[in-house]
Formats: C-alpha cells, sequence, structure tokens
C-alpha cells in the first residue's frame, strides 16, 4: 500500500478531471497535468503487474479494434492493455463483416459498441481521413449513448493516425522519462527526430509528427532534420513551435542529419513520406487514378534513393552527447544489412540499443490502459488504492 | 432486489423447463412461454448491466461461432453475449482449419467443443442446407456429451439460418413490446413485412419467414406483401397461418406493397430472394455450375429491376397508422442515394427511424444471452437472484 | 478435496522441479518423473473442471499462438487450455502483422510478449525449421524477461514441429493410460505405428516420430513398419532405441505392415512423407525452386500410389490381439470411400472406433493446461490443493 500510495500521492496534484468520459485523439489536446497524469497510471499499473496484483477492473466488457494497416505491436498492446483491464479484445475485420456495403461510420459504431467499454482504431494512410474518421465514430458512440442505444460510452483511442500516433509517442515520452529518471531532468536536453533512409516508401507521418507535438512540451531542444521535399504537416509544426514557446524549449527545423545529431541526448532516426506526396497519394486514390499512383510510387522510390546517406551511423552516434544518445524507434527498423541492403540505422547500432529499444516499447501496453482508466474513472487514486486493498492475485498459487 | 423480483416473479408463471439443456433452432418450435421467458430473461440480463451487476455466471469456458457468412452486427451480439456471461469468444474460422478435407460434421463438432458451453452458427446461403447442417451439428456434440467425450453439452444457436434468424426476429419483437409497451398492448395490431427494391439480389428469406413465423403469435395482423415471384418457404407461411389461428391475429399475403402499409402500425420492408430461385440457386452450387449461376443472377437482378417502386417512401408512411408505424429493419439498409441509387428506403424515413432502429439492434446481444443461459440454467429465477446476492460489480471502481 | 489428494500424492512422488520455468519442445527431453506429472496434473485439472471447480489461476494474461500451419483440433486444444487456466488467447496472424518486412525473431517474441504467459507456436513444414523457430523464440523471450522488457517469461509450448507432435502424443498416451488401466499395466504391450497409404501427400513426420520417442519409453514393443523409402528422422529412431532399451521394452522396424498389426495392442495407421523427400523440398523451398517443388510433388503422389495396400482393413484388425487392438488416429483420418476413395482405413474400423478417437482427442487440452501448469508453479500439488479449497465455481448458479 505504501508503494501505490507514491503514485496517488502525484495524482492528486494533478488537475485531469476532464480526462474522465473523454477519449484521447492527439496529445496536444491534453494538457500538461493529463499527459502526466496518463505516465502516473501506467506507471502505477505496471507497478501492480510487477507485484502480482490484479487490475482487473471489468468483470465483462469488450475492447473493440479496428486495424485499417498491418499492425503487431500495436494490435498485442491494445490487446495486452485490454486484457491487464478485464476486457475481452474483438477486432472488426472488415473483410468478414457487411461493412463494405455503403454502411454509415454512426452505423458500424452503434452496431459494435453494445457492450464495448474501449474502441481502438488505426487508421493511418490516408492524409485527412484517419483522423477525422475516428472523431466520426467517437461521436456515433457518445450519441449513442445518450439515445440510450449503448449502455456505456466507449472510450476512443487513437492507435495512429494520419497526424498523430499517441499511444507510441507517449510510450517514447515515457520511456525518456525513466531513461533520465524524471521529467524535472529534461530540461535543454537535445532531441534529433530526423528522416532516414528506407528503400521502402509511403511510411506514415505520425510518429514524427507525433515526436515533435509531445516533446516539446518538456523544455527540450527538439530538432526536426530532413532533406528538402520531406516536409511534415505544417499544422503540426506550428504546434510544435507553440509547445516549445510555453514549454521553454525549442523547435527547430533544418535539412542537415549531422546538425541535428551534433550533442544530441536523444536520437530518432526514421523514414517517412513527404506530406505533400502523401496529400498527392490520398486524392489519386480518391479519384481512382492506380497509374498515378504507381508513377507516384516510382518518383517516391526514386527520391528517396538519392538520400541514402541519411542513415544513423556509428560515426553519427560517437557525434552526440559524449557518443551516448539514447537511441529511439518504433520498430520495425530498416537495419543495414540485416533487414535491408541500406536502411536507416547501422546493424552495429541497432543491436547496441536493442535492449532499451524493446523497454522503450514495453511502455506502450501500460499507456494505453492508462488512457482507458483515466476515462473510465471518476477518481482513478481511489480505484487504485481499492485495487491495492481488494488484494486480488493476478497469478493465484 | 426488489427490481429483480419482477423478472423472477414473471418466471414463475411460465412453463419453460424444456429449454434446459435445449437448443435455440426456429422460433415456431418454443411454446408461447418458452418465448416469453426468453424475453424476461434477455430483460433482466440487461437490468443488471445497466445497474453495474456482473452477469458473469461463468469463469471459465468458450463461446464457438462458425459464420458461413459474412457478419457484422451478428457476431457482435454473439461475442457480447458470450462476454456477458464470461464465455470466452473462439471463432472456427474454415479457412484456416483443416476442416476442408473431407472432415464429417460429427468430428469437427467434437473436436471443438471440448470446452465450448455454446456454439453459434450462422449458415444462410443455401435453401435446406443451413437448419440442417445446424441439427447434425447438435446431434454430434449430444452424442459427444453422451459418450463421455465433451463435459458439457454445448448449446447451439442459430445465428440464421436459411429458414429462420431467431436472435434477429425475437430481438426486432422484444424492441415492439417495449415500444408499444407490453405483449398485452399488441392485439390487433397491424404489421406490414414488405419485400423492398434492392439493386443487390440473393439476400436470405430467414428474416421475412422469422417475422411471419413468430409475429403472428402476439394477436397481431401479419401482412406478408411482395411482387409476385417472390414468395417465400411454403412451409412458412403455414406455420404462420396456424400461429395466426391460434393467437386470435390474421396472415395475410398480398402482392401490394402499400395494401399493406395502410394502418400498419408496425412496418418491415426488406429485400430479399424469391424463394424458388434460391432453391435453383442451391442445385445449381450443388452440381457446381457456375454459368448456370451467372445466368440466373443476371435473371433475378433483371427481376428485382422490375420493382424499383417498392420503396418505403415518406407517402407509404405517411398512409400508416398516424403516419407513424414503428419502421423496422435488421440493418445494413440498402438507403436511396446514401448506400445506392434506388434502394429499400428514403434517405429521410430511415433517418428519422436512425435512433429506433439502433435501439432495435441493441436487444440483439441480451436476446442471444437469454437462450444461453436458459439452456443453462435448471432454475434461472434462482440464478437471477443468486446474481444479485453476490453482488459482483460489472465494473469495479 | 479428498479425491485431489490422491493426485497430490502421486506428485509428491515425482521429481520434477526443473519444469519450473521451463519450455515443452520435445517428450524424450522431459524425465519419465516430468512425463508422468504432466499426465498426472492433466487428470487433475479434468477432474476439477468435470466437478465444475474453477481451475482459472490467472486473473488476466495472455496466450499467444503462432500456427504456421492450419489447425482445428490443436488451435481449440490450445484455447479450450489457456482459457481454462484464464488466460486469453491472442494468435499472432502473420499476414496481418509487419513481420513479413525482415524483422528478427528476436524483436516479435519480444513485442508479443509483454503480457504473454505461454507461446504456442505449431511449424511443422520444414525439416531443421520448426523446431529451431521455437527455441530461438524460447531464447529470445527468456532473454527479454532477465534484461527487464517481460514481465514475466512466457512458457513455450511446442504445438507440432518438424521433429515431436507432444501436446498429441502425450493426449494418444494418456488415452492409451486410462484405456489399459495404468501405466503399470503397458509393460509388453504391443504398438505398431505403422504408414498408411493417402491420396495426398507431404503430411509431417512428427506424429510417427513423436509416437515413437515417447511410446518406447513405457517398457512396450514399439513396431515402426512403413514401406521403402518412408524413413523418419534417423536421430528420433535413435532416441527410440534408447528409450526402449532403458524401460524393458523394445523398438521394432519393418517394411510388413501386416507384421506390425499381429497381435498388436495398439494400432496407428497414419501416412506421413518420407523424411528425404521433406529435406528435399525443404531446400527447393529455401532455393525457391518451384518447379523443382512441382516435380517432387509429383515424384511424391506417385510413390504414395505404389502403397495403396497399407490401408488399415477390418482383416489387419482381426489379426491384432483379440481382434481388439485400440487403433488410434490423430485426426483427420483419410477414410476410404467417406473422405477420399482410397485412404488409411477402412470406414467401418474407423466407425467403430469414433468414440475411442474423440476421447483421444479429448486429453489435449488437458495435457496443455498441464504443461502451462507446470511451468508456472513452484509447487502444483500446494496451487492444486489451493483451487479446491478456494472452491470457486466454474458455473455459477
Amino acid at each position: 500500500m505504501a508503494y501505490i500510495n507514491q503514485y496517488i500521492s502525484k495524482l492528486d496534484q494533478l488537475n485531469f478531471k476532464d480526462m474522465f468520459g473523454g477519449d484521447f485523439f492527439l496529445t496536444w489536446e491534453k494538457s500538461f497535468d493529463e499527459i502526466t497524469a496518463t505516465f502516473t497510471v501506467a506507471d502505477a499499473l505496471r507497478w501492480l503487474r510487477e507485484n502480482n496484483i490484479s487490475a482487473r477492473v471489468f468483470d465483462s466488457g469488450l475492447g473493440v479494434s479496428l486495424f485499417r494497416d498491418n499492425s503487431t505491436r500495436t494490435r498485442f498492446s491494445f490487446a495486452s492493455a485490454c486484457n491487464l483491464l478485464g476486457l475481452e479484445v474483438q477486432d472488426l475485420d472488415e473483410g468478414k463483416s457487411q461493412i463494405a456495403h455503403g454502411e454509415t461510420v454512426r452505423e458500424t459504431a452503434n452496431m459494435i459498441s453494445f457492450m464495448a467499454d474501449v474502441i481502438g482504431i488505426r487508421d493511418d494512410m490516408y492524409i485527412g481521413k484517419g483522423n477525422t474518421y475516428m472523431r466520426e465514430f467517437a461521436r456515433a458512440v457518445r450519441e449513442g449513448h445518450i439515445d440510450g442505444n449503448l449502455e456505456q460510452r466507449p472510450t476512443l483511442v487513437n492507435l495512429q493516425c494520419d497526424i498523430d500516433h499517441p499511444t507510441q509517442i507517449m510510450a517514447d515520452m515515457n520511456h525518456i522519462i525513466h531513461h533520465f529518471g524524471g521529467v524535472d531532468k529534461l530540461k535543454g536536453k537535445k532531441v534529433a527526430m530526423t528522416w532516414a533512409y528506407s528503400p521502402s516508401y509511403g511510411k506514415p507521418l505520425s510518429v514524427p509528427q507525433g515526436v515533435i507535438g509531445l516533446m516539446t512540451r518538456f523544455g527540450m531542444e527538439v530538432h526536426l532534420a530532413h532533406p528538402e521535399g520531406y516536409e511534415v504537416m505544417p499544422e503540426v509544426e506550428e504546434v510544435a513551435s507553440r509547445n516549445a514557446a510555453a514549454s521553454g524549449g525549442k523547435f527547430i527545423k533544418s535539412n542537415s542529419m549531422a546538425g541535428a545529431f551534433k550533442n544530441a541526448d536523444i536520437v530518432y532516426p526514421k523514414s517517412w513520406a513527404p506530406f505533400a506526396a502523401m496529400e498527392k497519394r490520398t486524392s489519386l486514390y480518391g479519384a481512382g487514378d492506380f497509374d498515378g499512383i504507381k508513377a507516384l510510387e516510382k518518383d517516391l522510390l526514386a527520391q528517396n534513393a538519392r538520400h541514402r546517406d541519411w542513415e544513423c551511423t556509428e560515426a553519427l552516434m560517437k557525434s552526440s552527447r559524449d557518443g551516448q544518445a539514447l537511441y529511439l524507434h518504433c520498430l520495425p527498423a530498416d537495419i543495414t544489412g540485416v533487414s535491408c541492403k541500406e536502411g536507416e540505422v547501422a546493424a552495429s547500432v541497432f543491436d547496441r540499443y536493442r535492449v532499451s529499444l524493446y523497454k522503450q516499447a514495453s511502455h506502450k501496453p501500460y499507456v494505453i490502459a492508462a488512457m482507458i482508466f483515466l476515462s473510465k474513472f471518476k477518481c482513478p487514486q481511489e480505484t487504485l488504492g481499492n485495487l491495492v486493498s481488494r488484494n486480488l492475485l493476478r497469478c493465484f498459487s
């Protein structure tokens, strides 16, 4: 009980009352207190599990997932989070459903949510689509609840959209906080969010955007570096600038990977597609112009190929703070000589950080569980305390 | 406790002892008391959930689903029902299994049922097949239980077959009962179960058949209207006639949508394929005559196209009782100008009834759960009472 | 309580302490005490379920399955075992994941295991691959646990590999033990593990190999009979010989089905591919030589066709001990005149043993649950006792 009180006391100092009954779409829609509360609950839930105390708050209920793009990590993180809290995952497989047949989002949302306490959606492929879809979905279930069709209002968790990837970036950030020993240690730290070469194309922008949208809130100096033409969404850059100004940090853009890495405390080299190209692809898809898409893909690969030198090498790592920057990646990475001939990162760099990378990923289930928890409980402090008092073992023996 | 006693008292007056250990294939195989008991238990389970009382009766156990046709609503309803009672859904995906390879139904049934408390099957595409398959499956697991291979006898729930769609129609019916304020308010009400135009073809007959097979039991005047050539199974029409005679209601057939709608209290306009065509298709499939199937499909579409005027328009709705008939649909509907150019229903009609339609659908999980509950518990009244006394919260806080 | 003590007393006499925290790859890596403990726990878990006592030891946690080949029986057995113990199955569907994309086994293993208590893998198609893959997977999660990324070390259960099929053969063996009334009744019994004709080719060798690898440990006389050219892995034959020598039994090879059946107490006629052909196919796949594979398949079918007389007929059954040998099959069988024109077994033989075959299969969920249980609990006797004392009903009423 003593230990859980540390989390409870921390929560007592934060204002996150608006998270009750809410959704999680974009980190920059949440206050700093709300972000901090999410990390705190994530850590508390992890502590419970590590101490074999059940965090099963739901005796029944569904966690519905809808993946409009392949996923392993996020799928298993969502499943783990739901399971930890007692929700059974039910995947909405659009291929096995009748949805194709012109059904509205509002209808689908209501039809699958009768016993859903949470809905997790990944929809990251088309600019202007994913986040919009999630909000429409959330609006539909809110109305369904008000209308009395749904006995509970499911919480919507953004499992990656065209704009942000909040469960990923929150996990990344919590890893950084743990690595450096607390939020108060981050002031002035330099973060290099850089593009990196990949032989594939069209990777979503949600990770770089999510990183500059969140990490600028901790008083850090966030560098976004990419070759010309690989710009991210301008709206998110504005968010990053505003965040930096408010937090006493900096948001700096450049076209130099070396400049970004120089004395960086944290590096996040990762490939993505140019925003403008993704926008173009979205409208080509809209128009059903498949020849246009093919031509665009060819162009993108050729464009990528001009930047093979954007690789996270040992030399670049040496130029970072004491040669020991924290290397981050959302995984899977394109590793030179391992998963491709030339890629985002040198094999020796990746291998040295492997354990750290897995630890980074291990925060995701707890971050998702915390998002759900904070939406479901009016007084999470009390619920956490009650879970400890209940003293139900996670594994009976 | 006071409130649950209303359901318990109602059950005390009904004779449904034969449901214990039984299956649910067709509504007309169940007595009126058994049908009423199902609605009562469905309402009781919903009341428990609305009051955050866990209805988890199974601490472990599987609910196996087998969908031989795409499904969203029924899939999620079945999953919700199983989850509510504590059963984990395990889907038998025939594509990922070894079943293709000539295995008998008896073998499959036994192999997946070692820990299955319920099996839900949808098999609605071929006349004479789906219901037969379910009965064979149910017989196999009954034998498996008698032989000692299965420790429990799984309950079979028909999630739609070629003859009936009992979980849908029971949900529809419970919606009607709630809408009109009780079974005693239904005497003499006029129901219009009518065909409606759809640009697709080959929709199952299980909904119109299920409707005339069930709704004729409540003393209502049930009109079945369709263009010539869209007849349903004669056996089910006979059931409807017998039911109407016994309940003091009426069963009337016509080829006039307008006549059916005139002063109707309830309207259910919905497309379906002609029984004779479905029979023909079934035998073409049996013979592997794919050219024949293609030709038949073309004919069916052309036949449909001659009846574009069978649309549930505002004008038709106005002709119903006080212009305010209860509009029903099993969803998804073909909505004119929304999901297709011309369809079953005008967009403005559909939209006005949207909330009601979602409420209609929301009964299905509870109806399915009630079917399972009544098959599993010798004295459901006692079990319901014990659930309230146990006072386990659905969501702990 | 009295009854469970029989299982507990039996366990008290066995040394299986090394199973705690371990995996289950091959039966011959386990001591005889460990094998016996597995059967004992399987029987105890079955007794609990038959007596409506919950064996749910996990309040939350995942059981991850990875099937690299189609499966019904094993899939449902694994799901049943996990569910019995309280674990929710999450299937790693490589098609829906990002794994294709060059990811290492180590990474995948860590990414899906944050809350996994058990991982079940079927990977049986390529010689030298499946078992190796499982060990690499198990090593990765052991390291992930040591590194602190995984809060628990998932137990790996081999759900069939290129070498052994331990969950199948252990279920088969437990069926034999129950059939004959105890391990002490098996001394000197004759087992005929024979090849049988099938119109398909390329069936895995894991069943015959698993049978000779396990059944030789009980003092029985195990005959392996197959046409020339259908040799199994020499390493496993050596295991069988050593086992037979140690247990006071015999391991005999021949090319005569009749000889093997003569006075046999147990017969297990089943098709498989020649080891050398499987090896060749594995290297053709490795080289991407699809023409070579096609040619090989044609040859294999032709080779099979020369041995159509290897069928388990009534005449052969008559030649067994008192004409009443226990007929075993892992199912599905190729039944002459039922699932194929000519197959492994005559329809009348198969039919006479149908109930027995289903009982044989029914042991598998419990065997898998026992493997998990023994890996998770330091003192399974105590945990079994506590489950009885806890007295939580499997089905509340």
